[in-house]
């Protein structure tokens, strides 16, 4: 199934309107021209309304957000509800500060994002208001693996349904709910953490898979977040014994852009709950 | 003769002025330096002049336009202008809202730029103030192939004659033109669109001809046209089964940086009409 | 010793955060990611502080400075000085333009940075308040060599004592000195110079190597330094005869993440004054 939804990413061919941070835009773009689709950045709050109506989704990632794109993200956000088109909100360190708490939380509640994609400690903050962020990873208390599978999966379930989204919260095994089905993806590499802005990418990513899968959404972006693992995977594979941290982001991308449907049924390590 | 143009880039070294988006900077600036020039960044209004003032060209570029750079753009092209330095505008995505339209038409008849460089949905959108931009990519029906190529060069040529500028014109066939002397340029590869910005880094290395070869600019635009397909070209021959478009990306830029003046007699596929 | 300082780095994963430009962001926050950092970038002045507050070590950078940035980097370095984090200015360009000069003057003047990193005609326009500068690039005859080392190095050394600071002036050859103690470091590559940005991420890595090792500014500053040309002569060795800036950026980003602290004995090419 996944298989099919990259199918339709490849034929479809969306194009991603994503105001983001300048960290990270251009692995960004470069992960969704990898994936099939077409990206626009444009930031402005006097285009942003023109801009995400033509597109097929919405990306909005407060990695550095400011006084200037937060009132854009609200506008792009408001078009794209009136036009019913896809919003993913990646709450870039949530928590990190009380900026980037009441955007994100602000953006959420105004926008009600199809998909909410973060690590652990970005979506406490959102469900709770508060959380233990260092910096943009996770925080180690807010890891999530075998051991404590389970109360992560009860308490993002919570959080999608009482949102109204899909959560899809990244970590060494990802959870992706709408708050019933839910999907635990086990692919990834734990190098990926030394890339910055894999999660960025994922965002992005997953904002495509939407675009051109709308009757679908939790599968879509759980899709997308096993896209992302599979390619850490097969990336990994290819590290030669110079290469580091920038040669495997060319990697990563790469390898999505060579992915294929089938790879799914090869790589993919899910399990649906 | 495009390899004496490239030769004056190696020799002279120019700095070029870039107000750009914050998607490719970092590739423009690679590519700047690829080709023996030397990049500067800077987009506040209120050193923009300074900058351009010590720089041998201006590249103008609207991919992620705002309210604090356009003015910046139009200040720095003002100086250019009374320099008498070569400014280069790049319309990303001129036609898919009215901020950027109209920016775009605004810094044409303002600075009069010497190239105006964009694929031909954004120079029909600032010929005719309207056209089919998807994104910031060429809508289908704007295309550049043999079938139209003659319909084309005839509208492009208008377009450079009635601004008084040389119009560079990319795709598929790119059309190089100040309205009399005309290029067709044959080289690329398509793979070039799956990665983000290489219209902006052509835009970019153009103002660096153009700094060099002053006393040239038609044949200094089409050089650097050429220069970027052929380095798309050597870049694609060189890929590896699992390379993908970010890899791609670093091998256009590593193909410049290795071009020689003698490589345009080998790989140069163009026609002057 | 230099081994032990990267050694700190790798165990104490310090998160930094960069007020930087947009054009090397991606690769300051790579090569903070390789050297064992973590890196966040927050430039709105209404959470700067914050951010700082949770970082151990503040790196500030003007390339592309702007209105917006500048209170923000005064008010993120306040912060840093009043909780005793150590602070990095790179002056981008200072000399190129009025408000880079002057705010590269302020920011050294109001927040006393603990390092201060650029090359000779950006320290020269800091210490005299005026420098021929080129662009981002020093100007030749501000090159560092053999010839003129000694006449460099007490320059530097009164610069330094002056203003308080550790100076890390780099070049073809460079010189790290509080004043006192003096490391002149003979590590790198000329073809550095064609990688924008290697000066971005040097200034960031050394904001890590401070972080983590707090009580030898001086030392720490030093090996950062010898680490990233150690990267850069690595990288350069690793070069096909295809790879141009392109690959060799991802090489240099690559080499620090494989950089083991026993490297330095190998590879380190110092003395001290």
């Amino acid at each position: 199934m996944f298989g099919k939804i990259l199918e339709n990413v490849r034929k479809l061919h969306p194009v991603v309107h994503s105001i983001t941070n300048y960290v990270t835009a251009n692995d960004c773009a470069n992960m969704l021209l990898a994936c099939g689709a077409s990206p626009i950045m444009a930031d402005d709050e006097e285009e942003v309304q023109e801009i995400t109506s033509l597109c097929g989704a919405l990306n909005l990632n407060i990695g550095t957000l400011n006084k200037r794109t937060v009132p854009a993200m609200l506008a792009a956000g408001r078009t794209a509800g009136e036009l019913g088109r896809p919003v993913v909100l990646d709450p870039v360190g949530a928590g990190a500060s009380l900026l980037r708490t009441n955007t994100a939380i602000k953006l959420m509640k105004e926008l009600a994002p199809t998909v909410i994609r973060g690590n652990m400690s970005e979506i406490k903050t959102l469900a709770l208001g508060t959380a233990d962020t260092r910096g943009v990873d996770a925080a180690v208390c807010d890891r999530v693996a075998e051991k404590n599978l389970e109360e992560a999966v009860c308490f993002v379930r919570e959080f999608a349904s009482k949102n109204g989204c899909v959560a899809a919260v990244t970590g060494e095994i990802d959870i992706i709910t709408d708050g019933g089905g839910t999907y635990c993806v086990f692919n990834g590499h734990p190098m990926m953490g030394a890339v910055t802005g894999t999660g960025c990418q994922l965002s992005a990513l997953t904002a495509a898979f939407l675009a051109a899968n709308r009757e679908e959404p939790l599968a879509a972006a759980a899709a997308a977040v096993c896209a992302m693992g599979i390619c850490g995977e097969i990336a990994y594979a290819r590290l030669g014994e110079a290469d580091g941290n920038a040669s495997y982001r060319n990697y990563i991308i790469d390898a999505m852009y060579r992915l294929k449907p089938a790879d799914f049924e090869r790589y993919a390590r899910i399990e649906r709950l």
